[in-house]
């Protein structure tokens, strides 16, 4: 099959990269409000919210290929990707009760928990239904997405287990944050790699530059959590903290403060302690040199692809949103 | 390819049919008890309740070949359809806050509502990479499962949007059971006949067979629960009523007792006033009565298969089995 030649199911060849993400927007909003009727007001509700679709971003870009031009299946590619993690949002707030998410009243609070089981559930089918239906797809790009999901779900376990336990090592949280959150990081990188690259240990630095930029994304949210009030962050109102998650800002201040700990266990702490201490011991910069490494790592990986200014400025710019917007110096 | 290179990933080419329900029980197992060690328990949990697996024993016989052979791609896919069940039942008790299933305490009871949850998603992907691992397999194998899927969904979201309401239709109940149950079965007896047919009018048979098979099924369930104790159903603790699920014995009661209805709405019935209720409506025979009807057009299909006595007495026992056992004459 020549390049020519390759469509998606719209009859859509290559395509230009200032369209891409709005053909992905328009694909999610298309399943969205058309889903049948009896659960369409649930969908419509999630579509309305919006997010961020920095993973369909990061695989258009991957999929770009030497011409700026990308893959028609990256398009398809990357709205079952926004889809299930849309799909894990949902079951997120059922599993933290949570009440609000992207600004707006949670499924789970606005039409009950066994809804939005359900509707998790039934997004989860739709991803992979779009997945499923790309056309002359290259076999292991069906195998990748629930091999991805299961690690998602793994990483959500492990974070589970470890839900409350204050002595959490930074090696355990890095394993936790690099299922839950780069796992579909990896996913998206690869993805896209493989739309647009042969050679095998391309696509695995590929894989290796979204696992990382995943892994850098979850902290700057981790960190943020300590930072920003509700408003802005547009998160659920009780802290990771509170719902007895433990990030990596808080597993420094607690080696450095003796006695924080301890105070933490016995409940003596309001949300504004939490926050003061996880900035006084230098928790916050802390982390911030933790996913430093990671974008020093990231950008190594991206000087040895051999890509376009143009490409590599995309992956870049990529990178420093997943520092939230911070200027990186590389 | 020939019939004699078929091959499982296990090398496995076509299998004597006396063996191959066994091999889904070991793929199943394997999948459960090999899972990751962070989730190995919760799985080995549902590992050791077993079921009864008539959706794969079902698969199985339409896959079998003219010789009374079964590809061995039936084996996995089955295995894949029983997890998907499985995964429909862990996400059931976190909605319906179930303490016991299969004789044994529930996932969400024993270990938490979030962790059925995560389990219910894991299961869900483990089973769409046993269908994604399956080699050379015809695409459209690929697009059934999520399609299905979803449509399980869509059933349950309509139980649950029905929940309590005492004025259901049949027709409405009939839509529901549609959904939630026959999807699966007719899923199954799809890619048993797609594993073993070329013609299409022959596998919209097949299809066509397995939503009858399980509207009887689902229908004989219905009954069970107005019939019998905790310990011989294995089911969770409250009747179906009790839970708001609306069914059609009850339907039947209500319509030929006046006054149940509201007796049933201002709370003023046992749950051993309902049971004798339904029986002494009819709303049992009823029942049995709509799921002949179901039974006589199954029959009317199998005889149209063109298949040996053999596969016909099969296919015959599973229908005879979603009766309940009942002795059946054909």
């Amino acid at each position: 099959m020549t390049k020519e030649n390759i469509k998606n199911q719209d009859g859509i060849g290559f395509i230009e990269n200032t369209e891409a993400l709005d053909m992905v927007k328009k694909e999610i909003n298309r399943e969205l409000t058309s889903a049948p009727v009896i659960i369409r007001r649930y969908t419509q509700h999630l579509a309305s919210s919006g997010g961020k679709l920095i993973r369909a971003a990061a695989l258009l870009i991957c999929a770009q290929n030497e011409n700026g031009l990308i893959h028609p299946h990256a398009v398809n590619f990357a709205a079952a990707i926004e889809i299930i993690h849309l799909a894990t949002l949902v079951h997120d707030d059922v599993m933290d009760n949570a009440e609000t998410r992207r600004g707006k009243i949670t499924l789970q609070k606005k039409y009950g928990r066994k809804t939005a089981v359900i509707c998790g559930d039934y997004l989860l089918c739709t991803a992979l239904k779009l997945v499923a239906l790309i056309p002359e797809k290259k076999g292991y790009l069906d195998l990748i997405v629930p091999d991805y999901m299961r690690r998602v779900c793994l990483g959500e376990l492990n974070q589970h287990i470890n839900n409350g336990f204050l002595d959490l090592s930074v090696y355990r949280y890095l394993k936790i944050i690099s299922g839950k959150t780069a796992a579909l990081f990896e996913a998206s990188f690869y993805a896209g790699a493989v739309l647009n690259e042969q050679d095998e240990l391309i696509i695995s630095k590929y894989m290796k530059l979204g696992r990382y930029t995943g892994m850098i994304f979850q902290m700057t949210d981790d960190c943020i959590d300590f930072e920003k009030t509700e408003d802005y962050a547009k998160k659920p109102v009780q802290s990771d903290f509170e719902q007895g998650v433990i990030t990596l800002p808080l597993i420094h201040a607690f080696r450095k403060m003796p006695g924080l700990r301890n105070k933490a266990e016995s409940r003596e702490l309001s949300r504004e302690d939490i926050n003061n201490a996880v900035e006084k011991s230098g928790g916050l910069s802390y982390t911030r040199m933790v996913s430093m490494k990671y974008y020093d790592k990231a950008m190594k990986i991206i000087n040895e692809l051999g890509i376009t200014l143009d490409k590599k400025n995309k992956l870049v710019s990529v990178l420093e949103k997943a520092c939230g917007f911070a200027k990186v110096t590389g």
